[in-house]
């Protein structure tokens, strides 16, 4: 097989077999091909689309070019969810242990923040003690065990779907549905699990800036799902306004802490509970409204706030810091934003408070960048909230005083003031399954 | 300025300004961008096009990258002749002299062959001590003198076109026509010439197979040409079948003198012609009958082949062997390919008989690889020829014996006898100006 030849069928806009997608993805994977035959092809591929067949099979190809999970020692049935990525989303951490304590199995894989949002692993090793980095064994142990395993991403986890997504990051072929799709999905087809729910975000926060266009990518990850035979449901969520009141390392640890004692904010136990019970549906538990009130019986039981302290406490940290959250490290400096006229908080640019955050020290510019978990930000107002001249809008924190500056100017371009109550908007907007 | 812009632009179906044409030109020429964001443009250009515009600034910037010859040492009117490639292709030998002992001065850069088509850089090298490498002093001091000098192309010429081919090449991004012309008006323009007249080959044995293709690409490079200030014209010409008797490098040199001295094959007679014609025309010589008069006297007079003779001598070859051509040296070995059956010459492909002579030695497949001079192919019999049973229709040359059967099959598949003769074709098809 020749890429060339790939090349000049996807460039003349055909149909790419089975075994050329395969070629191309494993080729990617084990670099056997230049990088700017490569290129071509994506941008071949971002200009001329893919079929969902093409589509599948690359997916298909990109989960089978490096490591697999091999969920098989794990009793019972496995689920996984997935967020496309937002500012102040800590629901995995809080929908895990919800699941897990109700029976159903997290064995689940988990990336670094980059950017203006943060990542799962970097939140958990927040956690004194708390290691991410396990082996097949102990992952697969712990997670038939207590039910809850959270770890990082193997190495070898979806190696082309690595080296696509460098190009692509280079070549402004990001933007493709069915690439974006296929990126996702390899990796959720690689951990092996049998449900999946799909978390994806629609806002001035997410990647996906409208409800048309988080649809379409939606609809074609569930088509992927599908095809793979997994039990899989999407929900489309707002992501216009940052989730939950708190934003950073440590601040989400703490924030999915008191949420699973019944002291989270509306938005974000709403959404937790919705998430959870798709997967306990999707996993047979029942009808969505039986589903509901499980996940909410977790919470108010303390059940699945056990389950977390039991899963923290397996992979190596205190669990004494989940039971008495206060314990976990808030940077040394603060900062409180106060409000320059009274109103209403008419929005709050999830983009904006997200970069203002990373600025903290909170997030990465750059993958290797090291990490400041105590540092990020709180708010005492959200959208929609009254706000008097004078009073605190946020505080925020960080352990160097100098990264104030520029991230208070950037939070405050985050903030409208209206005169008016802003239109309540729905934390959910669609569920496509 | 910032590649990932411009990449993107392109994509989006935006025309690039002459500022980011220039940037991606010259990142090409000195690589300050990686090749995988350069083939991701091509191929984004090769889907989304370019415009007028854009196609000239490509042309000027990528002219500019490199060494331009300055010809203001030369005195006179300068002229410049291009082939698009064909098999048998010697008019430059011709051509030149003639318009050269007309009073139009001749200071050509002339490519090495590659694949089934010839270079006329090589072919003057199989005259013994003709140096085609010559410093710019040399250069223009010959062709100030005789009025015709033709060098090989300096390495420093269009470097950006010399990277963006090899790229093009390795992701099928070559048959893009605005590409295709910037690329060859490029090298044009950094040639230096007044005037410029363009041979588009069109047929079997040509890049471009359709007489649309060759007028569109013919109309592109003629626009180019006169937006940077050239006289210039296109001839759209007939490369079904090989042109002249002669493929190879040295007999086409015989052929080539030859025909200086009146002896030619028709349809390469009668191209030189025209081709010598509208150089003068263009240079202001009189209308085109007048300037075909001319031509057909530079020849009947022998001043065309005198000026050949004294150019040679100037560049370190042997004069007699353009005096008396059979000196040239035939390879070794020959074989004669003769008629399974009696008839006319219904067709002969060109771009087989060129992968013919090629395997005889005669041609390049790799930039690298060397040339057996006397190698090559002699056509006793053309495309309406009458032929019998037994008859001889080709004579072949190679230094080495092996290779005649593999290019004897592939020479056997180049031609179709049929019962009636075929309708016999112009020589030209059409002039773009």
């Amino acid at each position: 097989m020749n890429i060339k030849d790939i090349i000049r069928k996807k460039r003349d806009g055909y149909e790419l077999s089975k075994d050329e997608i395969e070629f191309f993805a494993f080729s990617a994977a084990d670099e056997s091909v230049p990088d700017y035959q490569i290129s071509a092809l994506l941008m071949a591929i971002y200009l001329n689309g893919m079929t969902d067949k093409e589509m599948l099979e690359l997916t298909d190809a990109m989960a089978r070019s490096g490591d697999t999970a091999d969920l098989s020692g794990i009793s019972g049935i496995k689920a996984d969810k997935h967020s496309t990525g937002g500012v102040g989303d800590k629901t995995t951490l809080i929908v895990a242990p919800i699941v897990s304590s109700c029976g159903v199995k997290i064995a689940k894989m988990s990336g670094r923040g980059l950017g203006h949002t943060g990542g799962t692993v970097d939140k958990l090793e927040s956690i004194p003690g708390f290691r991410t980095s396990l082996s097949t064994e102990e992952f697969t142990g712990i997670a038939d065990k207590c039910g809850l395993c959270i770890a990082g991403q193997s190495g070898r986890l979806c190696p082309a779907d690595k080296k696509l997504y460098a190009l692509r990051d280079a070549t402004e072929t990001v933007e493709s549905l069915p690439l974006i799709a296929s990126s996702i999905m390899s990796k959720k087809l690689a951990g092996g699990a049998d449900c999946i729910v799909l978390d994806v975000k629609c806002g001035s926060g997410a990647f996906m800036k409208t409800v048309d266009s988080a649809r379409e990518l939606a609809d074609k990850m569930v088509k992927i799902g599908r095809g793979a035979g997994k039990k899989i449901a999407a929900l489309i969520t707002d992501m216009d306004s940052p989730l939950g009141n708190c934003i950073g390392n440590s601040l989400e640890v703490w924030e999915a802490v008191q949420t699973l004692k019944g002291n989270g904010s509306d938005d974000l136990t709403e959404l937790c509970i919705i998430l959870s019970a798709k997967i306990l549906e999707l996993a047979g538990f029942g009808s969505n409204g039986e589903c509901r009130k499980a996940a909410r019986s977790a919470i108010e039981s303390g059940s699945a706030l056990k389950k977390l302290a039991e899963s923290v406490e397996l992979q190596g940290g205190n669990p004494d810091y989940i039971y008495n959250p206060d314990l976990l490290s808030k940077a040394a400096y603060k900062y409180e934003i106060v409000a320059k006229e009274s109103g209403f908080i008419g929005h709050m640019d999830a983009l904006k408070v997200g970069s203002s955050c990373s600025m903290l020290g909170a997030g990465r510019q750059k993958k290797e960048d090291s990490i400041d978990f105590g540092a990020g930000i709180v708010l005492n107002r959200k959208t929609g909230d009254r706000v008097k001249k004078g009073e605190i809008i946020a505080v925020m924190y960080s352990s160097d005083e100098a990264l104030f500056e520029d991230a208070v100017l950037q939070f405050e371009e985050s903030v409208t003031i209206s005169d008016s109550k802003p239109a309540e908007k729905p934390i959910l907007l669609e569920i496509i399954e």
